[in-house]
């Protein structure tokens, strides 16, 4: 009795690590959805990013309570409810992520209607979103096999998102200087490279949440040098 | 000795509470000290808010674990259990808020030492600010006191936020389309808003886990309208 007890909450624990994966895999798709939809002015392909968040966050409120019956059900102790907090915040951070995909859809839907003379710099949005991307899969591959060094790497990739962003934004203020035409076009720009540099964020918290479940450890908020020595 | 251990998870959950409350203090002080500093050109203010943070990230690893271990050791049911699970949200919630906080006041600092000649329109920061601090408060107390109509009042402000950000933002365009000397700063006010917005953002989180927790009902990704029509 007892061992099939523990099997079925074997079972259910891998579910949910499943449906997480499963919700991930569903966010990444929106924003893939997103930058397709504008860099070949694809309406539709918007349109079915901007759709798909009411899956999303039904995904998630669902999720959540599977999460909390899980937890009143066979009150897991030390690690397997570590794992049951860390699903819980992680799809609060991959609806979010899916939230801000949806903004740019939304923003590159506005954008390709109004039919501009002075188009936003989408080459820029689409090198952003591809590390953003990449930070994404690489923190739900480490929840996946909770993997540490992948994890880590994550956070290496935050940096070098926040370097591209600086290095757009200050692109686009010489532009709206040299040309005040330019000005609404790299506002939009901004506000959607802003969108996915905080993609990215989303992504780095759920690498920091990987961490502190394999390791019992907390490292958000530990500068990367501090961890990377705390690794060796 | 039921009685006695019943007691004392009693005390456990009021002191998560009430330490809660005090992460929640520490946040507003924050804002406040952020938006005084740069009204007063109060560089030392700007640097108590930064500093602040290490303080507001320690207690968010702090409660966190606290309250992990009171659902491994007391293993709460339903109603407790939704109270210890929101708190972990919550405090998640305030700390990116105490980040935003920062980000004003580091963004503040830098603009003060630059000693610019177009300085930043740091009134209508001000106005925002006061709306996502009232937003913010009114959580806070909605949380402590379990009120469900003072969370709902927060979804609403949050409107108001939101439109002030983009009366704020199209007067912002407006400026550097007339002067492209102003566009520089017309970017960090720009900026500083968005972080305020975020703030307000944060803090409605906050008050939907207050409807989930009194009513069992996720409002999260309702509209207010039906949710309003829900409480009739």
């Amino acid at each position: 009795m007892a061992e099939h007890i523990s099997k079925q909450f074997d079972l259910e624990l891998e579910t949910i690590r499943t449906r997480v994966l499963q919700m991930g895999g569903l966010v990444e798709a929106q924003i893939v959805g997103a930058i397709d939809g504008l860099m070949s002015s694809d309406i539709a392909k918007l349109d079915k990013v901007i759709a798909e968040d009411a899956l999303v966050n039904a995904m998630e409120v669902s999720l959540d309570e599977e999460c909390q019956h899980i937890i009143a059900r066979r009150q897991p102790a030390a690690s397997d409810l570590r794992m049951v907090i860390t699903v819980i915040k992680t799809i609060t951070d991959l609806e979010r992520i899916g939230d801000e995909a949806q903004k740019v859809a939304r923003m590159g839907k506005t954008i390709l209607l109004a039919d501009r003379v002075h188009m936003p710099r989408f080459r820029e949005i689409q090198k952003m979103a591809e590390v953003a991307l990449a930070m994404l899969r690489r923190a739900l591959d480490a929840f996946a096999r909770l993997d540490v060094a992948g994890a880590l790497d994550v956070a290496r990739q935050d940096r070098k998102l926040d370097e591209e962003f600086d290095a757009n934004f200050r692109q686009l203020v010489t532009f709206m200087m040299e040309d005040p035409r330019a000005i609404s076009m790299s506002i939009d720009t901004i506000f959607m490279c802003k969108a996915i540099e905080r993609i990215g964020d989303h992504a780095k918290n759920i690498s920091e949440y990987v961490v502190y479940l394999v390791k019992g450890k907390d490292i958000r908020h530990t500068a990367l040098e501090d961890v990377e020595r705390i690794e060796l």
